[in-house]
């Protein structure tokens, strides 16, 4: 059957495909792969013993690493994920050994009104509903030891506020002193549940717990899931596990996951978790899926893990920043490469000419509503304009000493006079560029963007920190704002003032690297603002501390930690067949 | 190296047997499983295609169907759980084809006080650690598909309450006018959370839900779990999914999800939690693990469809109901039976020496507490005294019409004398009865009992139900409190009238099964009353209905849907080896 994405949903293509993929088995062949290190969970899915392959293959050098950014997005997206997938396709349809490596998908997203992230079009990920729904459990564990935490916490204060010393001491407990106004961690749930977001615990008796305000969020929020992201081993995951800091006592003092003897329990249900699941594309080729962390809060990429497996089976590893190159890839280049040690061979820029003409000036096209009439028009000047956005995320991949390749992720309505206008400003300006229509065609479609990534690849790199960890925070943070954004200057507000003072005191956390939340939406800290906003400071209202992922987060950017659930969400769509077992209507 | 349960701890036991346990493959093949129905989940966990089994062997007669039961327990248990991985050894080591149909545990009570329920000493499951940490996801699944329902109520909530009808209706949705008063589902979390037994949600702003009391249970008390335990195959898991009451508007009517338009989806993350799991004893005898519903709520109970296909792969096949033989096997008997149309061909009774005592007069032993000395002294009047309560529990057998063997659960430090005591009374009353070392020398310690249970499966059975649906709600009350448990009639209390009137008014739920709630450590409903009480009545408080499981459930006990979480728990002992993955501390 011909798969026409212009005709089908991507959830019928999918199906389609999967009548026809490869089992693990074949996979794991093809990787070669012992039997030992394959640990498959049902013929389509498995999770790779990372440990065995990275002990059989430790003197194998690395495969070619590529990372996929992307210019300032649309509120639509730019289609990183698919753009990552068709080059994976790209790569396989030219012969290489290829693997991807790509983050889980939240159930919030996918029953709400995004949906999955498994790609589109031809650019797809399969088994589509074993991606979508959970794969192998690792969200679902970092919500159980997540939670378990927060067990550990209300039954400790409860205990605590029911019992004398003595009668703790009976039981081996000292009295932590734990500040019910300074709780900081939340229980998590992995939908987008905003009743949950404000809510009051430990109603009813004393038996029934420790009455406090509390909240959810979701689930890919955890700093267990942002630990899984950085961990580069199952020690290196135990150790910062029981780094967590829940709450503060009384007297200001962190209260961590180890005070309250739950780390140990917690990393228990996260030993499955810490190997990297694997599925394919919809033309065949390999994808390791691992981890999901929030890109604002969070490093917002695949874990180290996978990467590190990745490298050793494959000629070359295509993973993904979440966001764009100004927040997503300055994170991937100055904490996950830091934390790993790997540097990448090649970093994509995907651009749409939709995006490049809302930089130029067209109204901004919002999810959910109609895409403005304007975006089916050639507008040359606007992608003209929007390209000033595209060069900045190009410099920002260059400054890391690393070679840019700017894709340009092609719509089927763009005009062909508007592509050949970027592929001219690329070309004016030294770049290398190539057009992909991986969505339409697949691999085939993708040809020209593997070419160049090989290219690419090919050529040295030069690869550099922005900062060291031993510069000062706020030194750091204004390398961020001004080369990276293009700020003028950094404001702090008080809040954020005295947090650093207090991390600059403490020679664990003063090393740390940062983790900005901003908005992707703008280089600045402005969604509204499009192109390359000037004359501006970015304002860091509060600086927040993740000893267990180890991160020093300024806050420049709205976080929301629980999603809503709209009106109109997926699951009114989806249901199963009954007699294959399928899942009908994800998207 | 030489196993001894007198002097290692039972996840000292399961580790050392787990270097040499069998691969889900060894297993597959000697089952004769064909290797598209065995989905590994690593290479010692496994889930079997129900469906495709089936299908297959439509045309093989059932194997021999074996439900343990107890009697009235004390509040540490008979080895209910530990008797049947023993007699599945037992089973084993006499060359028969065997296979066990279990409960999966909730991840509450083995992170907090009681511990997994893996059985003891040399009659365990494993891998442990996977058994007691959610082995292939399915509680989690659960989880999901119950908080999605728990979304969709919540959103919709809050939506009508920001939302006029035109609004609502351009979404094509009318309002529900939900009454946030008679919302009768809670959420679920796998722990003991007490913490979260009462609380209040939905603060904060308009789009932070819509502010109401609420509540979480422990997941395994999920009716999404009751009904994986009674569904016959995914249609029929399906069905019910959508029947589940949720809540009721403000004229009474109930809403269901699928009123709420998310039946579907919930299904969607249930459709790999359908298929049983395998994994094996210590002596390496294949395993089901399927469902684990609350007992008293629900008919606690491993699944139908694991005994469907440990029935088509195997000459015996072990199961167990949840509580003593009064309530956890009538359910058995009357529920289970009735949905599956199996009918068992061997009934175990399973007695400790210290449960008879307890029922002749000696202290109440309590968990958590040293056993009272009473127990480590010979006392034949005590024991023969209480034999009154097995002669009852046998009785209750005996009018199912199914053969029952007893089975005295010896411990190293019974004395002689009182099994002999209790094997004479048994055999003055023409019951067959085996003495069974299980727990201290393993299979080879249950030849005994195996021999009973195949020679028991040998005589022609009589099934017979105690009740047909057809009769009045009230008339099958009455005969399971007369007959099951020797009451002398039934009160009902108000809420429990007018909830009968109202299900003898409903076509549907008036042919529903009874689900009795009430304590399982008294033959009566007053926990403290030993032995069998005579000259009372049992006391109806209230009736539930669940739709979407098919039962009525009356209320003659407390109901506790979310345990608490102690003082010293075990979590505080669990840690991880990171160098091996290995879990320790479990128990």
């Amino acid at each position: 059957m011909k798969l026409d994405p212009t005709k089908m949903k991507d959830w019928e293509i999918a199906a389609e495909a999967e009548k026809h993929m490869k089992t693990v088995y074949q996979l794991a062949e093809e990787l070669g792969l012992e039997q030992e290190e394959l640990l498959p969970y049902g013929h389509y899915v498995a999770k790779i013993d990372y440990k065995k392959v990275l002990e059989r293959l430790k003197d194998r050098p690395n495969g070619k690493y590529i990372d996929v950014t992307a210019i300032t997005p649309t509120p639509l997206g730019e289609g990183k994920s698919t753009t990552s997938i068709g080059l994976v396709e790209g790569l396989g349809k030219r012969k290489q050994n290829v693997i991807g490596a790509l983050r889980q998908p939240s159930g919030g997203p996918t029953m709400n009104i995004k949906g999955s992230a498994a790609g589109g079009g031809l650019a797809q990920i399969i088994p589509l509903d074993k991606f979508s729904l959970g794969l192998t459990g690792d969200i679902n564990a970092i919500m159980n030891a997540h939670n378990l935490a927060m067990v550990a916490l209300t039954a400790r204060m409860q205990h605590e506020f029911n019992y004398d010393d003595e009668t703790l001491a009976k039981r081996g407990l000292k009295r932590l002193d734990i500040d019910p106004k300074r709780v900081e961690m939340g229980w998590v749930i992995d939908f987008c549940a905003q009743a949950l977001r404000h809510i009051v615990i430990g109603l009813g008796g004393k038996k029934d717990g420790y009455p406090m305000e509390s909240k959810f969020w979701i689930a890919v929020a955890s700093e267990v899931m942002a630990i899984l992201a950085v961990a580069r081993d199952l020690k290196d995951f135990r150790e910062r596990i029981g780094k967590i800091v829940i709450a503060f006592d009384r007297s200001g003092k962190p209260i961590t996951t180890e005070d309250l003897e739950v780390a140990g329990a917690m990393c228990a249900w996260m030993v499955d978790a810490i190997n990297p699941n694997m599925i394919q594309t919809i033309e065949g080729q390999p994808v390791l899926i691992h981890a999901g962390p929030f890109a604002n809060i969070a490093i917002g990429q695949s874990s180290i893990i996978a990467d590190y497996v990745g490298l050793k089976l494959a000629d070359y590893v295509v993973t993904e920043s979440g966001f764009a190159a100004d927040i997503g890839y300055e994170k991937f280049w100055n904490i996950k490469c830091r934390l790993s040690g790997l540097t990448p061979d090649c970093v994509v820029v995907v651009a749409t000419i939709r995006a490049l003409k809302c930089h130029g000036g067209a109204p901004i096209p919002l999810p959910g509503r109609p895409i403005p009439k304007e975006y089916f028009e050639e507008n040359l000047e606007w992608v003209e304009k929007g390209c000033e956005n595209l060069l900045h995320c190009v410099n920002i991949v260059k400054k890391s000493g690393v070679t840019p390749v700017v894709c340009i992720n092609a719509f089927y309505t763009d005009s062909k006079a508007e592509i050949e206008l970027v592929k001219k400003i690329c070309e004016e300006h030294g770049i290398r560029a190539a057009v992909s229509e991986h969505w339409l065609k697949g691999g085939e479609g993708a040809l020209e963007l593997a070419d160049a990534v090989m290219d690419a690849c090919n050529e040295p790199t030069n690869f550099r920190f922005l900062y060291e960890l031993d510069e000062p925070v706020k030194d750091r943070i204004e390398k961020i704002a001004k080369e990276v954004y293009g700020a003028d200057g950094v404001i702090y507000l008080p809040d954020a003032e005295a947090k650093i003072k207090l991390i600059e005191a403490d020679e664990e956390l003063r090393r740390m690297p940062i983790c900005m939340v901003k908005t992707h939406l703008s280089l600045s800290d402005n969604p509204a603002l499009k192109g390359v906003p000037k004359g501006w400071q970015l304002r860091v209202r509060d600086v927040l501390i993740y000893r267990g992922s180890g991160f020093i987060v300024p806050v420049a950017g709205d976080i929301s930690l629980m999603p809503g659930t709209g009106s109109d969400p997926a699951y009114r769509r989806i249901d199963v067949d009954v007699e294959t077992g399928k899942v009908k209507g994800l998207f």
